[in-house]
C-alpha cells in the first residue's frame, strides 16, 4: 500500500507538509507542486483521514473492537463510554472481527464521522498500516498491542508474563504434567501466551510433553474440543493452562462430563478474569487482564492528545495478576 | 413536554405538515403561518430531531441499548451490525443504562450524527416521549417494547407467555412448590414475567406461596442473593423460575454450595437463552428469547422505512420457546 510517508519521501517534504497540501491548508507553491507530482506518480489515494483531519471535532470518541459479544470487548467499550460521559462526550463503535478489510473500514468510518479521538483494537492490520494511521490521526491510541516507535500511544499487557504466572501457579501446587489449550487465531496474543507457558516449564526444569498443546477457536466450544483432544492423547495430565476463561470453562465442562473432579483430580487456570470466571462451578482461578483500567487509560490518553484541557494520564505499566479461586489445587498424583 | 403533536393540534394541521414547516420543506403559506404561530404560542422548542431530519442520511444505523456488557444487548448490536454490513452500511451505538437522561441523550446524539435509521431499546423513557420521537423520526424502530398505536414499528416478545411456558414446564415435571426469582428493575419486563409465573400456577390450580417471589438485581449476584433468600424462607421448594439466565446461574451456584443437587433434588429454569446457559454445569433449561432474529428484523424494518429500495421485511410474530437442557427433571418429593 502506498502511504502518506511514501508520498513525503518521493516529494522530499515532511509528512505534515503532505497532510497540509492534501487538506488544502496553507503550504508553499513549491511544496504543493512536489506533493501533487508525487501523489500522481505513486498513484496515492488519500483516504478518509485527510478529509476528517480537515474538520476535526472532539465531542465523540471512536472505538474499534473485534466483537462486542465477547465480554473482553464489551468491558473495553463500557470503560471508554464511562470516560466519555465523564468528559461530556459520546462514543461511536466500529467492529472489526479480526478481519483486515473490516478493521480498516471500521477506522475509516469513524474518521469520516469526524472522530478525532480513537481507541483502536486491531489485530489484522499490519504495523505499517497502523503507523500510517497513527501519523495522520494525532488522537489515535492502540490498545492490546505495542507498535515499535509508538509505545507512548499503545496500551498493552505482557501476555507472556501472564501465562508464565499461570503455569508457575500450577507448578508450585506440585503439578508436573501440564497441558496448554490455545487459540487458533493467527494473532500475536497466542504466540506470546504459549511462550509464557513454555518458558515457565523450562525455567522449572519440566519437560515439554508431545501433543500437550492444542489450539482451537478461542471460545467455550473451542475449549471443549481442545480438552477432548488432550484427554484423548493423555491419561496422565493433571492440569491445564487455558488461553482465556471461555476456553477454560469449556475444558471444565468436558472434565465434568468425564467424571474428573476439578480441582481434586485436575486443575484448570484461565486468562482474562471475565465474568464467566465467577459464574461457573467451581469458580475459576485465572489471570486478571485489567482491560477496564487499560481502556480507561487509553480513552483519557486519546482525549489528552487532541485537547490541551485534558491532562495526559500518568503512564502506567499494566500487569497481569493471579486471581486464586476454586479450580486449582495441589497435585495428588 | 410540548410535542410536535401539540403544535399540529393547535395549528389545525397534520404532524407531517408541522415537520415540513420546521424543516423548511415545501408547505403552503397558510400552513407555515399557522405552524409558526402555534410554535410561538406553545413555546415549542424543536430538538435535534428537526435539524437531523433536515439532512437525513441512511449510511449509518443508530442503535440504542442498555449496557453492552450484558450478552442480550451485545447480541442485539451484533445482529444489527450484520444487517448493516449486508446493506453496505455501518452502525453507531448509544448506551442508555436504563436511565432516562442517558437514554434521551443517546437518541439525541445519534440524531445529531444524522442517523436516520434507529433501532432503540428504551425502558426509561415514557410512551409519550417515544411517540414524539417516532412521529419525528420516520426510520426509528423500537425493540423489546410495544407502544400502542405504533405496533408496526415495535418488535417485541410476549414475556408473559415465556414465563408461563417456563412454569408450565416445571409443573408438568410434577413440581408443585415453585419459587420465582425476579428483577428489581422497575421495568415492564419484570411485571410481565412475574405475571406469566402467577398465571401458570393459577391455571394449574397450584397455590401461590408466601415469600416465594424474590426480587434482586437481574444479574448473577442478584440471582445468588435471591436464591439464598428463598432457601432461608423455604425448605420445601423443589424448583424456581428465574427472570433471566444470569439470575438462574447465580441460583445454581448457591444450590451447589448448599449441596442441593440440580436437577436431582431441585430444578431451575432460566429465560433468554444467552451463551451462559450453555456454559454452566448443568447446562441450563431456559426460554429462548430470539433477540438475534428480532434485531435482524428491526434493523431491516428501520432501513425499509427510510429507503424505498429496501423491502419491508415480512411481519413476524416472535415467540418464546422452551430449550430443554439439564437443570430440570421430574420432581421426586
Amino acid at each position: 500500500m502506498i502511504t502518506i510517508r511514501d508520498v513525503a519521501k518521493q516529494a522530499g517534504v515532511s509528512v505534515a507538509t503532505v497532510s497540509r497540501v492534501l487538506n488544502n491548508a496553507s503550504s508553499s507553491e513549491k511544496a504543493r507542486l512536489a506533493v501533487q507530482s508525487a501523489v500522481k506518480k505513486l498513484g496515492y489515494s488519500p483516504n478518509a483521514n485527510a478529509q476528517a483531519l480537515a474538520s476535526q471535532n472532539t465531542d465523540t470518541i471512536g472505538v474499534v473492537v473485534t466483537d462486542v459479544t465477547d465480554s473482553f470487548f464489551a468491558i473495553l467499550v463500557k470503560a471508554v463510554d464511562q470516560v466519555a460521559a465523564e468528559y461530556g462526550k459520546n462514543i461511536l463503535i466500529g467492529i472489526g472481527y479480526h478481519h483486515i478489510e473490516k478493521e480498516r473500514n471500521a477506522i475509516e468510518t469513524l474518521l469520516r464521522k469526524r472522530c478525532s479521538c480513537l481507541v483502536v483494537h486491531s489485530k489484522a492490520l499490519s504495523d505499517e498500516e497502523l503507523k500510517n494511521y497513527l501519523d495522520q490521526v494525532p488522537g489515535m491510541v492502540i490498545i492490546n498491542r505495542s507498535i515499535a516507535g509508538y509505545e507512548h500511544r499503545c496500551v498493552s499487557l505482557d501476555n507472556q508474563r501472564g501465562t508464565f504466572l499461570a503455569t508457575e501457579t500450577l507448578i508450585k501446587l506440585g503439578h508436573k504434567k501440564i497441558g496448554y489449550i490455545g487459540s487458533n487465531h493467527l494473532i500475536n496474543d497466542e504466540v506470546e501466551r504459549k511462550q509464557g507457558y513454555l518458558t515457565a516449564l523450562s525455567q522449572y526444569g519440566l519437560p515439554i510433553i508431545d501433543d500437550a498443546s492444542i489450539q482451537n477457536s478461542p471460545d467455550f466450544e473451542g475449549g471443549e474440543a481442545a480438552m477432548v483432544d488432550l484427554l484423548s492423547y493423555h491419561s496422565d495430565l493433571t492440569a491445564v493452562v487455558a488461553y482465556n476463561d471461555n476456553m477454560a470453562a469449556g475444558a471444565l465442562s468436558v472434565l465434568h462430563e468425564n467424571n474428573i473432579n476439578v480441582p481434586r483430580q485436575f486443575s484448570v487456570i484461565g486468562f482474562d478474569d471475565m465474568p464467566i470466571a465467577r459464574h461457573i462451578v467451581p469458580k475459576l482461578t485465572t489471570i486478571r487482564y485489567p482491560i477496564d483500567l487499560m481502556a480507561n487509560y487509553a480513552a483519557k490518553l486519546a482525549l489528552s492528545l487532541v485537547n490541551e484541557n485534558v491532562d495526559t494520564p500518568i503512564h502506567t505499566q499494566f500487569n497481569p495478576t493471579v486471581v486464586r479461586r476454586f479450580s486449582t489445587d495441589i497435585c495428588i498424583k
